[in-house]
């Protein structure tokens, strides 16, 4: 995970990874066959620590998104991770990418999730119905990628949970929920 | 400028540039001595296109706000544009990036011209004067920059510029400002 975090997936080599885990390079590659398979299961294996962090029930309507704030906050102190989803997400848009999939699939998840919490809000009467769920759903998303960049190139500049509060506290407020706390 | 769109830094081959060129290797290094120089060569020429195409007479206050939404329906249109920032500016945050300093400056200069913005529009009365400018400017970098990796991934699931409208909407709307237009 570090060293794809710190090099990219390109650019990482297999035998620094493997030096890191105290194997030979044939030793990793009996594990995991290929640089490409090695990468989906890193990824595989973050994805599934964040769901069972997630907890069994998420909470319902506005208050997922609120928790998304937490997120953003909790992110600010686990900078190898935001590293490796900020440097492999963009990765994977280049030709052939092994991630490419994993990507694709991982925001599709990740959109009906916010997608489905909107509605949620609609039915609970926090948000109008007419809400517009899916550039919502995009929007929410790519503020908190977005923010992960800019934060790594320059975290004195930027403030990760205020900016992604601010963020969505607007974007609630101007689909007309009333976002105050409690 | 294709390849590094295509490939990532990392990934780019020098010969694959000759190439298309219609060059040698040692004819592209003649004019650019080093592969990093390139890129930051062809980097600089893109934000030249950009800062002439915005004019001498940027927008005031809440008009540059609203100008990005242009820009980021213009971007629909220029897939390769998009695809070389979304994956060079992720890419420039592993060690050692040759267009490291290039993305920490742009985004340097970015956040100030809208901050500036955000500043411009409180004096005109379009925004409260506590607006909190640095953290909704980065959030509206943000918003661009992450909806373009989505973009990139599945164009025909996100509209870039209906959710960039949405949030720059919501964080100006939330901030108080009148923004129907006109």
């Amino acid at each position: 995970m570090d060293t794809f975090a710190a090099r990219g997936y390109n650019n990482a080599s297999l035998q620094e990874i493997a030096d890191r885990a105290g194997l030979t390079q044939a030793g990793v590659l009996h594990y995991f066959r290929t640089k490409a398979q090695l990468l989906t299961s890193v990824l595989d294996l973050r994805d599934a620590a964040d769901i069972e962090q997630l907890g069994t029930e998420r909470p319902r309507g506005l208050a997922f998104l609120r928790h998304l704030v937490d997120t953003a906050s909790r992110n600010a102190e686990r900078e190898g991770i935001v590293r490796l989803y900020a440097v492999l997400s963009a990765e994977s848009v280049t030709e052939g990418h092994p991630a490419q999939e994993y990507f694709r699939d991982r925001y599709e998840g990740l959109r009906a999730m916010v997608v489905e919490a909107l509605r949620e809000a609609c039915e609970l009467g926090e948000l109008p119905d007419d809400t517009a769920v899916t550039d919502t759903a995009n929007a929410v998303i790519a503020v908190m990628d977005g923010l992960q960049v800019q934060w790594l190139l320059a975290p004195d500049r930027v403030d990760m949970a205020a900016s992604t509060d601010r963020a969505i506290t607007a974007l609630l407020a101007g689909l007309g929920a009333d976002v105050t706390d409690g």
